[in-house]
């Protein structure tokens, strides 16, 4: 929760920002897309607290977000899985990575995102720079860019 | 400040939540690209603490992403402008707006952007449904949606 007044704004950009703008909550998507879905997977490559971490995937699973998808019976163990509406998320997520590309990183990209068909980048629109083609989310691959750094924690 | 484990990230959208995560600043942001560029206005459409406000102004000030412009020299009087890094979040802000028109918008969209030129309805990757034209921020309008409220604060 953000606060009343920002939650009951009739607008659509204050609602999903009731939903998904809490602190890590895009972080914690971001790393759902780049492929980890086990709670041990995140709560390494985020650093964060249990508890938080815990809070904001039952908030997405809540919020038809993410889903629990089970991966051993004994002992009982699941996995979480973007939904229809977790990928919808997609396009906000790249535009945001985007622009931290472009204004926030003063050694370029720590990511690259390319198009898995002809190895072409993501470009304006999501579309791949290669060979013009429109992408989503399940199209394009993360390679490291010249901001990755050798052993830290980063996108990849 | 989103926490130290947060902005340290080498990740593009971990630095962009970094600048413009913190709460209310998306919607400082929406208003300023709305055509809403004074404190007063601002502080009467967001209906939050002015001094959370002032300091969602200056760290955006502060960041480069809008500028204040002299509007008056007697009182002094200054008006909040998108700067380029400023208007480069467009893009981000109209997926999140979009994503919550579509799953966070239970009687319609509150507000629907149209194209300036023919008039056409933003759509997929911020082409004009009608003519297919690529769209800019400075080449739509916001118009009430099915799910405008009559009086009520909206984004409009």
């Amino acid at each position: 929760m953000l606060g009343s007044g920002y939650g009951n704004q009739n607008c659509s950009i204050a609602r999903t920002l009731e939903l998904v703008g809490e602190r890590w909550t895009f972080l914690v998507l971001r790393d759902v897309f780049l492929g980890l879905h086990r709670f041990e997977e995140l709560q390494r490559d985020l650093g964060i607290a249990r508890n938080v971490l815990s809070a904001r995937l039952e908030r997405l699973v809540a919020e038809g977000v993410l889903t629990k998808v089970p991966y051993s019976e004994r002992p009982p163990r699941h996995e979480y899985r973007l939904t229809g509406k977790g990928l919808d998320l997609w396009p906000a997520i790249v535009e945001l990575l985007r622009w931290g590309d472009r204004h926030a990183a003063p050694n370029g990209p720590p990511v690259i995102l390319r198009h898995e068909g002809c190895g072409g980048e993501l470009g304006e629109r999501r579309m791949c720079t290669r060979c013009g083609e429109p992408l989503g989310a399940r199209e394009v691959f993360p390679e490291p860019g010249p901001g990755a750094l050798p052993l830290a924690a980063s996108c990849t």
